[in-house]
């Protein structure tokens, strides 16, 4: 099974936007206890909309950079068609 | 202020959806712990992003038929510019 | 079967947005004879993109405040149903 | 500058998709001179855009099997940033 190592300042770099992330989803959960108007629940979700795109964009751009590139110096071409993948997914 | 008044059975149906979601962020902060592969994070990550983008459609679903849908018959324009201004968010 | 009578310069002005487009695809067709390079392919397929988007919420803009207006106000609730396929559509 | 040298039959295969898309175009003129209604009109317009995304992904496709594979064995790392750039604008 493959594996990404990442130095405990890049994981605790990622695991703080997932909780800001989650901090946003519970600001929603307010607003909908609130009685909040869909218009304003709508405009934050799509504000989580964005910083999970924004974040997909920051995990991707340390994997070409790393595992793509290891990948492709030792001829693995798996490693591409996963990223087609990934583009496919994120481009629907 | 507009508020959406909703039925607590609405309430707990969209909260439902939203603890799904932080559900899912919390399992990707379990694999970047557990140095899951980058591609698999991403793979999760797009996950995210269609369960945001399914409530955003049911969300908007529910406001179409109730709140901009009264506010039209009160001639109430300006629920007509927040969709618009909703479309172009998610559309971008 | 449902029309949109549109005024003779509001046709001019989609169609020439449609020409506009029309003539970036023409420019790439243009970049693939002459062994563009993929990269510039694509950026120029994005703006594409970005114009087709852009043309779009101009003429959900124009429908929002006419046939969905007028619609409403006859309660017909089809065209509802056809604004949230749309939104689905393009919020994939 | 940097070229991307295609065989006739990758680009007549290219060409002949940028074909279809002006096609669809033109197909949207004619409904616009003919007072179609706009929920239809919107309806080709997304299939224009899904039409643009699959041949983006096409074009990326042979882009990361060729071009960028290339330039990460004779470490280029440029090459890597134009894909991240491309991403970005696709994922926005």
């Amino acid at each position: 099974m493959k594996k990404t190592y990442r130095t405990e300042e890049e994981k605790k770099k990622i695991i703080t936007r997932l909780n800001i992330i989650n901090g946003q989803l519970e600001g929603i959960k307010r607003m909908i206890s609130d009685d909040a108007y869909c218009n304003d629940v709508l405009i934050q979700l799509s504000a989580v909309s964005s910083s999970v795109k924004s974040l997909s964009n920051y995990v991707l751009e340390n994997h070409l950079y790393t595992c793509m590139k290891d990948g492709i110096k030792k001829d693995d071409d798996e490693v591409i068609e996963e990223v087609i993948g990934l583009f496919k997914k994120f481009n629907k």
